[in-house]
């Protein structure tokens, strides 16, 4: 049966994919007391990366879009910390949002809005979290955005 | 009765003004267990965001009173996470603080020290923290410093 | 009698340096619970730090060597956490990796990898950590890398 917050990602039409491991001597994350840290997660859809630099080649509105596959990725990775039940997840607690910028594009809460509007959308209320948002002069494989996130397990 | 932190910061000539709740998803700090995970607080003071860019409009020094508003409003959020009563904070753990920045600007942590400092003025030994200073090529509202902490409750 | 970690490093050819307390009001790391959180660790070496930006002056491999030396002086941190003995540190729990880059530099995972596999070469499986790798514009002294961890104490 699935949890009421996938339940609510399916209204959105949203469905969680199964997160891949890192190649790399890094795990998706590690869970410390009733702590789960998540890894950083770019922006990434079915056919890949989604890429770009806010105030060059892409804008507010397209980056929060891209903002939202990282909040969809954060939340995959708490339902696999979480044993696969994402109703263990008591509350979300921090996300530090970096947004690939221009020295000039200021706009990064925008952006990230798109991570934290699907969170609170799949969560409600214990889906409400402390956050930073903040340019980046580049991200890995180009991504425009790369969100870390820090949940609470109940 | 003030705390002992606010009678300290009364004799540097600074009092805490009740933060603004974030106008969007998220919210200005979460309590998970004993700490407090405050979100990022850019440079602001009663005009609006400290705007500048360290190593092109904005010294070191002028950066360091800029992350002082940062440090003044991370104190403020920290109140109201302690339900009003600072002297309930046992230990400032760790800040993030990001310093809008061109390529060759390297003084971050002399900006930063801004935001250190207020925190052991105010809270004597137990302001003291782990801390990273690092650049960020642009921030919210072009604002010159956003720094972000966690505090520990007693 | 050092510690299996130490024991490790030694036939790595690595030995911990007694770290250097920072000279401002904070400090290199916080135990907070089990929870140590360590200062951002700028890359150097014995003959100060090592200095570049990736995509400009520095390549990938010379920057994973660059990031080799803030994993050394996060296990230093975490040693002097743990009262000297660093199998008393039950995991690596997490790690920020700022990658001094130009806004093309993409490879900051294969920089950040240079910390991450000392941690595991270190640490064996407990040195598996969640992590994000991204750029930053710029660091202090004009360090190429500077990476937080959080430890956690057994």
């Amino acid at each position: 049966m699935p949890s009421s917050v996938e339940a609510r990602l399916a209204e959105l039409g949203l469905t969680l994919v199964e997160p891949s491991a890192p190649a790399a001597n890094y795990v998706p994350y590690v869970v410390s007391g009733s702590l789960v840290f998540v890894s950083g997660q770019i922006s990434q859809d079915a056919n890949g990366p989604i890429r770009g630099k806010l105030g060059a080649d892409m804008d507010a509105e397209a980056g929060a879009a891209a903002a939202r596959t990282c909040g969809l990725a954060l939340i995959a990775q708490a339902r696999a910390a979480a044993g696969g039940d994402l109703d263990r997840i008591k509350r979300v607690v921090k996300l530090l949002g970096l947004v690939n910028s221009t020295p000039d594009f200021t706009d990064q809460p925008k952006v990230v809005n798109g991570c934290s509007d699907l969170l609170v959308a799949a969560f409600g209320d214990r889906g409400r979290h402390a956050r930073s948002a903040v340019g980046a002069p580049s991200l890995p494989l180009g991504a425009a955005v790369e969100i870390e996130g820090i949940f609470e397990l109940g």
